[in-house]
């Protein structure tokens, strides 16, 4: 089809590594913290290193046109994009591959594709970007199925409509960030939602997931600017109606937002859209003590201001991200707007952080590429540039994730302290070096802020995933058990199940699992993920 | 126990009714518009003119502390406040009254009386402040149950906690609007949610119904500001945390929120809350062109400027209501904060006003109290006083109700067309006088305003219901047909209950019956609301 393909082993297209650069930063910047001057590097896998076991399901002849079979295609689909998928992946172990990936063209295709595993009863993976972190697009599924299909949505990639008078457009699921952009740029409009996936990541997996733009205020929540769903269920189409606002029943929309796959395919939406803002001010402000510093952004976030950028990030992470030399915890704050100047925003966002001892750099003021230079464009390039270092650090034995959650503004400091001293304390036990633990706020709001962990430690090779699961589990146990939420924006997937059941109410669950019964009830959507039949 | 009674037949307590000079204001207005010069005045009906039928069910010993079946109490919780229900309390119509009405004092009274009813197969009404005007809280339902209980939730009228920190507090469920406001006062926050019925209505009938409140633009949605609930269902409690972001599935809340005592009993929750305003502007602005006022509207809801009020009134309604003479439609246009001056706000708000022909009260701008005097404070009294003239109306044969809506922008001017036409015509055809339609917008959105529509007719004695039904299954039609809600925030009860059904989608209805049937299995939760088990 021409496409560029997308890694099967890491983050990105095939085309797109870490540059030798960044491997010899990362190589030296960990061999200090780790005292490792020769560090044993693991090739990438190729395809033809990995044996695949031969596909159980074939696709009916109606179907063939829009399946396939292929190996690359095989190992592209069992995984998505977490540390320990990065594991497997150069580990060279896929035992569990899809049969079968289905590449819909439309939404009969889709309907044929469910029809088909319904009939033959073969579990369904809808599969977007595959950026999942959570084992959201994994196929490996327990359960009595005859095969795995992934269903890829990526021809499903238009905006349909747009409507510049509401500010709305109607568009396809399977779209990536950039190309929706680029649909909606001639149009003077833009849905600036900006997760750190962005360029790879669609549309219907943002709603699936309920997923947190770059935003660190207000509408960065993909949840707020649905404004209808169309949803393929096996048990028919769901389309709500178009309406800004609506107080007629449970929202049919907000079963849909966050449903994992499990519950449909979504296959179209609705979204509201912004104009292309024109006026911006942006800065970093530096703090000596961070919960002192956490409170300026409780502050600014309780004080109507709005900023689009608000991330607090800690002098422990600002000096692994280079963003900064780690003498100071850095928020990095910035204000945009399409009508009107954001001056009076900055200026008594300001006045609210200098009482609470932050010192900003004034050029940035003056610079109206600031977001772009500076301590905020470190961090900016860092925040893009993240995702690919996986496979530098995965490949030299170093384990790297992150893990995120929020909680409400008078619980914060304790359980910050407490969730970095318990993560602290699991990799030093687990793997037997000092690790490190460090902590950025990615989203806050007035009664809370979403805190997100990155830790990395060193690895025995050979049991990186005993590893890891050792330290996720510590780290899970703690943040359900001081009141969190297992995930704020990477989702549920395979990876969180258990502490999302934990964190679930009750009857909420039974509700939710009487609700998938009726709209899949033979179970052949996303098995394992959110809820079982 | 000492406390003020509702009125059984009309909004508020008996001690409030519509003063002399109200109802000789009102009988002139509707008189010339009528040529009625003399009007014949039912009297509002008292107790002993009622015969209500014997109580088919009673309390069993462990609940007769808590529950009464007294008369007057039978007639309070027979009806909300709707016109129909007006109607049928001036004609002393009460032919399904409560069999009991529960009082409890707790959760585990409530868990009780759920015990009881399932036990014997009674149905049970959820009863907050009982303003609905939906026939949410009626108690004629069909099925085989062996009485209906009516549970007010009265005596859970407490804050239990409030986090200035994180600016949320613990709430229970049964307090109405000012004590919670009182409550809340001292600690120098409030939840600022003030629907027209602020004070005969209740936190958890707001959030059972997805109330809406006075604000016109964001933090209106009651939807917004539940930060956690816990709810008693026949299948137990369900509690979720208090969390200012989650990704993790679809959000336990907002099942609850708009399932109108369907699916469980809310008994408490905690709202996000805001620090009160010091800050504030205010001022009306006239203009010749309804459409072109409107779209004067849509720019400003398009330009990030959230005005607290933006409230646009056509010429019709202005002159009914008392807001100027209308010659013009006015729009109410005010920004309060509570942390900076919103000059700026209504700085650019006028020049987006003026841009589209919009002339505004001057005056209005120097004055602190603006909101409260002049065409603002002409609308807030009208706003206020409203709910009590039905009284009048209903006694002298004159039909006033409304309906209400959300459409997007780009189909609104033929969508309001249409209405006004359609609902204009039916009050002919059905009454044969001329009578009433007009319309403003309550909340504003970005992609489109919730158009809210008032209308008057003259009705045949004895034929009002008839009439009444007629002019609504029009309207109501013609909304759903034309792609609207049936409502914005009014709710659904037993009265939209068929357009309900029509705007679902199919998938979704199947969805909510799955989790009507896990969470109330034998069906004994406001049996007609929202969907059948």
């Amino acid at each position: 089809m021409g496409r560029r393909k997308f890694k099967f082993w890491g983050w990105g297209y095939t085309d797109e590594v870490a540059s030798p650069t960044e491997r010899q930063m990362l190589k030296g910047f960990y061999g200090q913290r780790f005292s490792v001057s020769d560090w044993t590097e693991v090739a990438p896998p190729t395809v033809d290193e990995i044996t695949l076991p031969a596909a159980r399901i074939s696709a009916p002849g109606s179907l063939t046109g829009i399946c396939s079979s292929d190996a690359e295609d095989r190992l592209i689909h069992s995984y998505g994009k977490s540390y320990p998928d990065s594991v497997r992946a150069f580990a060279r172990s896929f035992p569990n591959p899809p049969d079968l990936i289905a590449y819909p063209r439309n939404e009969n295709d889709i309907i044929s594709v469910l029809d088909f595993a319904d009939g033959m009863n073969a579990a369904v993976i809808p599969f977007g970007g595959g950026s999942s972190v959570v084992g959201g697009v994994e196929t490996a599924v327990d359960g009595d199925y005859r095969g795995v299909i992934s269903l890829n949505l990526q021809n499903l990639d238009r905006v349909l409509e747009v409507d510049v008078v509401s500010r709305a457009a109607r568009i396809q699921a399977g779209v990536l960030g950039p190309q929706l952009e680029a649909q909606l740029k001639p149009h003077g409009v833009t849905l600036r939602h900006f997760p750190q996936s962005f360029q790879y990541s669609t549309l219907g997996g943002w709603i699936a997931t309920r997923s947190g733009g770059h935003f660190a205020t207000r509408l960065t929540h993909i949840d707020d600017m649905v404004e209808s769903t169309r949803v393929v269920t096996p048990a028919g189409l769901s389309e709500s109606r178009r309406l800004p606002g609506s107080g007629a029943g449970p929202s049919p929309d907000r079963l849909f937002i966050g449903s994992e796959g499990a519950l449909g395919v979504i296959t179209e939406a609705w979204m509201r859209l912004q104009s292309r803002p024109r006026f911006r001010a942006s800065t970093s402000v530096r703090f000596a003590d961070w919960y002192r510093a956490a409170e300026a952004v409780r502050a600014l976030s309780q004080a109507d201001l709005h900023p689009s950028n608000c991330r607090l990030i800690d002098s422990e992470e600002a000096s692994t991200t280079g963003v900064g030399n780690g003498s100071a915890h850095i928020l990095v704050l910035a204000f945009e707007n399409a009508d009107h100047s954001v001056e009076p925003l900055m200026a008594r966002a300001l006045e609210i952080v200098a009482s609470f001892g932050g010192q900003w750099n004034t050029d940035a003021l003056e610079n109206a590429q600031a977001h772009r230079s500076g301590e905020s464009g470190a961090w900016r390039n860092a925040f893009l540039r993240a995702p690919y270092y996986r496979e530098v650090l995965t490949s030299i034995g170093v384990m790297y994730d992150t893990f995120e959650t929020a909680i409400t503004w008078e619980r914060f400091a304790d359980f910050h302290a407490n969730i970095i001293d318990i993560t602290r304390r699991i990799i030093r036990e687990v793997t037997g070096h000092e690790g490190s633990v460090s902590c950025r706020f990615t989203h806050v709001y007035p009664d809370g802020p979403a805190p997100y962990f990155s830790f990395y430690a060193l690895t025995r090779r050979g049991s990186e995933l005993e590893q890891w699961h050792a330290i996720k589990n510590a780290a899970s146990d703690a943040l359900i058990a001081a009141g969190g939420t297992i995930t704020h924006h990477h989702a549920v997937g395979r990876d969180h199940r258990r502490w999302y059941d934990a964190q679930c109410p009750l009857p909420f669950r039974a509700a939710l699992r009487a609700a998938k019964e009726s709209l899949d009830p033979k179970g052949i959507l996303n098995p394992g993920v959110l809820v079982d039949p």
